[in-house]
């Protein structure tokens, strides 16, 4: 069985305490905690920003923090995360101009670096970056829509791209975001993805312990 | 005695148990709650969004909480704001083309309308559309950027701010951001202002009480 | 009595065919054609631009055509509505970095020129270009957005500039845009305005003839 | 013989009697109206915008109208443009960070949705939102910019996207626009279109019928 | 008399041997080196860069150099240039959102700090930030194109803000950038301005020691 | 042997004699001028316009001027640069949203045409413009960015557009830019690549013709 990561994102949460629901998903069993980045122009709504994140830093959550960007320009957004304590950053090509360098400012900083594609994007550009990336998140839905649910042709990038990772021989995590559950899990991990992000999914249900086990013992089929 | 309004700036709580903060704040005699949105393109920084103040809602929290949007544009954030709570929402004349139309949409979705200007802003602006203001927030320091202290010349744009608004016979809070304690509250308010955002003066200290006592205080004897 | 101007909108019209629409209104007495052009950038709408005034010139349109540009940046589109056929062209001066370049060029194509200014914005800008200018269009409505009313404090600021052109001694058009009807035109003329433009007013009745003649009946009374 | 469809482009008919010009170019044989729209921001003109589609529907126009948005962005227009009555949509991808969702936008809207790929864009994007496309719309010469003949590389990209839609089994008009005429429309059905665009080649010809039979009879030999 | 200064632009210089040009005008009795910094963004033209003012110090140049920023947006320019050497900046106050802290951080690194106002606008922006400005430039031209001569109605505004500097009673250098040659600085200087700045004037003479002491015997006599 | 040209980059020369910096490197064997024009918009920084390269033209030099635009749009600068004598001019496709267009308008302008890749841009664009192509540039550094290193994988995107130029049976230069040395200009040759950028490694050193000369022993051994 390889090894999945399930990643809460808190963008589910409840932001009035929510270094003790992070902390509860943690304990549910989450391996990281997912941080939705949203500025108002790459998406059309606005989240959290870098604040939030050292707050939980503070708060005394020692699991990595997964830091999405949804942002348009991305380079001083990568800076203040570092510094926030992030500890992987992932955009979106088409957020940036110089791509090559704005993964090499993340590990400059001291983090694991990422490139994020949308449902319409095709992976060419990942070749071209293929050695300076510790993590590829698949959209499999439209970021910063609400109401939206899994869009299947997303199956067919997974693995698209599990072999693009494959024939580079390179540790890298392969994540998908977007309408996932226990019902669909096992479908994606299959597919080649090794984490995944889930929020109403988790946080929406009373029991984070139970859901996150439900989608393990899925996992556990694969 | 003038109704002088504290308002604590959220930006400066603990965000992992923000529900909590603003509760204790709030009991500690905070008039409002001030919350700082920026979307690192107005102002390099970006912060929180809807959702968090839709969650202090939630939460419980029923005082009014007074958003101050520096984003640009405007419009969208209007919307979600005025649906996730918010009751005063105050934006820069700079960030919006139809000034005039966004005030009337903050009213239309049932909030109280302001316009902020920044330090180097004059208040021209504000003589055309002031039977559609609430508020009007003067920068003190330059927003989105940290560690400054107040502009005394901030003090001269007040006194001129108030004689406009006393002028008008209008009912307009006068509000100041920006580098306010005990020090220097009972000038600011001398100058004309009646509502006060405070931010690490407040948070940094460990008892709330006693900070905006102090400021009640300096108040009393304008 | 004052020499004012009828300038029907033509947004009203029906663009299937505005050839006719425009015969028509002019030889119901309109004076002048009110061409409002929207760029989804500067309002949210997008409406019509060059070739479609071109159309009305082949047509054998001889009133003359007042474009109003609701559009950024501005400078391509002068020279593309002064080789179209375009007599006036007004446009906002929060719309072009180089207002003064901008009027000049209005000028050298041959066209008369002039700035709008939107509800909340002063008269500051035109004293220092007053002796470029041809035409000052103040709105009385949030220029791209249906369904609004005259704005009342439209009327000091009609009178601020009046007194403004008076004290210059120039030849310049004070138009209105916005809400007007029979029943506010007399007091918008008797404020200071001496073109008037009408859209749904007009084309929305059938007889455009009636309209325009109750307009000017009002209009005698100032 | 393949279903073929003869687009003509209204921004070649005349804007001062456009009802009627289509109703001509319609009775003449044309199958669907297509509607160039232009902002002046992704194409350095401006021309048309939903007002004039919705008069179209007005006066009576029952036959497909085809869309083709250059704009940037392209999410408002859409809506308005469903609203007035479009029956394609379509927009060019690199117009929209998020094209999976504007497409959804455009068929949750009841329209058909589109993509149009510049001359220097390859198809890469098509095969990732294949499922969602009703329409492809290849340039063959630049959008926005006046006296362009055919690029002849066009035709290789005709054939690769043929193959592309063949494989996906869907039903998916493959449509070009630029420079076509009698002469050359044989070999761009040949290379697998479906639907030709033509705009000055057939209103700027005196009897349109002769036109677009000498179109037929040259697709009829393909 | 005051003390005038002569600021030759070196936008007219021979780029081709720039340090023995720069050299060869503060021989001729120039009293400091102006810069022009042009981004194809403000204005409609790219000129020269830090690179080029840092050479100009690692030539041998100690004059100072009053750098003109013809660019948006400015803070991170500012930063190069102050490292470049230079000794002024001046920024127009409608490229940057946050003109206050501009002006500050121009002052933190080391410079004098200057705003520039374009033939349109009015000096009102500079009342709340006086005690931040070392200089004011008044443009008589519209900066960025080519061929145009001194605007008579910038004397006017020269006398507005000579005025307002003197009332602040603060040291503030005023000077005028556009047309200006020996036939009208003597006018110019009159009017309040003390700086002034000369291009073709200057380098497209043989003499450039003629043609400063030209200037310097007009000066003389106001 | 292929028909290798060295380029020196003149943004490593100084400034203050630039003329006679270029004189200088020609005579030592340089076979092109290579002119990067960056515009603080696409890239962090400013540097040199049409100006200069008009200079170096006056001043005489004969040799191709090879210009890099690093800017975005590009439309405006490739005209102003045709006029101001440059040879080659080149753009990044993601700056342009009309890249056929654009490489027309080059062309048109008596100039030779070319494309720049940065390292994270795949080749796939160069497909559909191949005939309109005299030049690939493709960056092995970020451009814009200071103290960077060749990047290793951009060898095997030199073979990659290697591959698809003699594919093409075109004659299109293959330049590659950024850590160029004489340690690694023959595998960078061995690749494919026939023209090579080099700015501090040659000006940085006393003589010019050593460098040059010992990077040419290296092409010899390809």
């Amino acid at each position: 069985m390889a090894d999945y990561w399930i990643a809460p994102s808190i963008l589910s949460a409840d932001f009035a305490r929510l270094g003790e629901e992070v902390d509860n998903v943690l304990e549910a069993g989450a391996d990281i905690v997912h941080f939705d980045v949203m500025d108002n122009h790459y998406v059309p709504n606005l989240t959290i920003g870098p604040m939030v994140c050292k707050a939980l830093r503070k708060h005394g959550v020692k699991a990595p923090i997964d830091v999405h960007l949804m942002v348009k320009p991305v380079d001083q957004l990568i800076g203040d995360f570092a510094e926030a304590g992030a500890s992987y950053i992932t955009f979106h090509p088409d957020a940036s101009i110089h791509v090559d360098r704005s993964l090499q400012m993340i590990r400059d900083a001291g983090c694991k670096a990422g490139l994020v594609l949308n449902p319409a994007v095709g992976p060419d550009v990942l070749k071209y970056v293929i050695d300076k990336l510790d993590m590829i998140l698949l959209m499999s839905v439209n970021p910063g829509f609400g109401g939206q649910s899994f869009i299947p042709s997303t199956l067919d990038k997974v693995r698209e791209v599990r072999a693009l990772i494959d024939a580079s021989g390179r540790d890298i995590r392969l994540e998908v975001d977007g309408g996932i559950s226990a019902k669909n899990i096992a479908d994606i991990a299959a597919a080649g993805a090794d984490t995944f992000v889930a929020g109403s999914a988790i946080f929406n249900q009373d029991d984070y312990s139970a859901v996150i086990d439900g989608m393990r013992t899925q996992l556990a089929s694969v």
